[in-house]
């Protein structure tokens, strides 16, 4: 059994169905009410899941604040075009070894926030998001899975004009615009997601469904990239991982954001985050 | 009056000559131990170390260990081909606006730490970095100093054979291996500091001057580089930001580092960090 982890207002919380149970509450104070704290201790996370029958509702997710499940990631690694079909609508060739870049973490937000754009040639991508539990360094890809506290829905909001204005080409800045990195709704578990390598990934904008695809088509899977990071880096609960976007994304059909613009994320066996676009002040 | 703030075994600590006194001590318990609270807080530190003199030391720098001066950096910037003669021996143009990749958090280490060489291809950079302070959005460049704590050393230390292996070349995880990152030894105000666009730098291997420069050669200044980053994202207390790179560095001469290399990195006005390299196993 697993376990489905919210941030509720600031507060870690077990989802169960429609409602949700204060982890700090319902492990009698034994665990933090810090979600960043509660990644560390998936196992915990489980047991307690497992009893949440018995337990009383905090309250209804209908009425809930979700923040960001992992409200103060550490190093936040995205990976570039590891679905082939976006590297051909790109014009790239897929990578030989996993392109490795960063959403700096100030841009990772709430589920349902709003995105600010800040141009307008800003593009949604729809990701699988891996979130560390017990962290650790070298670690060999049949232990990988050992190391993943759960899988969330992320958006990698990219700014195509000023991720091609440059030369060499830099990924890094143009995704991490303030509002541009939502997560959630919530971390689930990878017993209870079902076959993390053959989930549903959809992504549709004010209703129309712009991408459609399934996580079997990552190029280097979930267990290659830890391998790939844990040589360099030692991983550490909260690390995440955006593993890359499948086809149809605006960029390739100059469909991109507008004002007022709604982008639905939804990932199977693990749900859906809603954003809402309003278009603010250029960038310089 | 400026101040050196220092983070001594993982307490802040305001420097005077060779000694230290503890902050939470010297402010009567109003200022936090955590040298990251202490950077959202610089006029109470330049307040209270123009009152050092008066000052019991709590000991002296001698017999201190030294821990990275940000110990927990949440967006770490990093600014490629910042000196045209960097750029001229890397064989690149000079990027027409500031090329940003990230250093990852997890590579941020005390200044004086060791560095674990993972392959035959490790580069030293030298570089100045610059510790936000109060944390603002779209600032100004007439406004940008007002927004920095202070600055302080830093080495890019960096694998040239993982940064140039992929297409596109992508920068950021060739240059965060664990180690490849110390900062310090201080974080020294900009008052303190001397005119800080006109700063030598430089950087020895084994006694042998490698790099030998100004500040005054950064093709994008801190103002400009502040401007341009936070019209992306909001700055926050402890972000970094490591300046750039000037000539010299091994990958142009073949002159990597190798086990037991002694590298030293000055900024007149800050101070040196002292590393030591050894060969531990390769990566993939």
């Amino acid at each position: 059994m697993g376990f489905r982890l919210a941030n509720v207002d600031g507060r870690a919380a077990l989802v169960t169905g429609n409602d949700y149970v204060d982890l700090e509450t319902i492990s009698d104070g034994s665990l933090s009410s810090d979600p960043m704290a509660a990644l560390q201790r998936p196992e915990r996370l489980a047991a307690l899941a497992a009893r949440l029958g018995d337990a009383s509702p905090t309250g209804s997710l209908d009425d809930a604040t979700l923040l960001s499940p992992v409200p103060r990631p550490r190093n936040v690694f995205a990976i570039g075009l590891n679905y082939s079909d976006h590297a051909a609508e790109s014009n790239m060739e897929p990578p030989s070894t996993p392109l490795v870049f960063t959403k700096f973490p100030s841009c990772i937000c709430a589920p349902n926030s709003t995105i600010e754009l800040r141009s307008d040639f800003v593009d949604y991508e729809v990701e699988m998001v891996v979130v560390i539990g017990p962290g650790g360094k070298d670690i060999a890809e049949a232990d990988a899975w050992n190391h993943v506290a759960g899988l969330t829905v992320g958006q990698d909001v990219s700014d195509r004009r000023m991720q091609f204005a440059a030369n060499p080409p830099h990924f890094g800045l143009a995704k991490s615009f303030d509002t541009y990195g939502p997560i959630g709704p919530v971390v689930v578990s990878v017993d209870e997601v079902g076959d993390p390598d053959d989930l549903a990934i959809t992504c549709s904008v004010n209703g129309d469904v712009r991408q459609n695809a399934s996580t079997s088509g990552l190029i280097f899977g979930v267990p290659t990239l830890i391998n790939h990071l844990s040589h360099v880096t030692t991983l550490a609960a909260g690390d995440l991982i955006f593993t890359g976007t499948p086809a149809g994304v605006g960029g390739s059909t100059g469909n991109f954001l507008a004002d007022g613009d709604l982008v639905e994320s939804t990932i199977a066996g693990i749900g859906t985050i809603t954003n809402r676009c309003i278009r603010v002040g250029d960038h310089a």
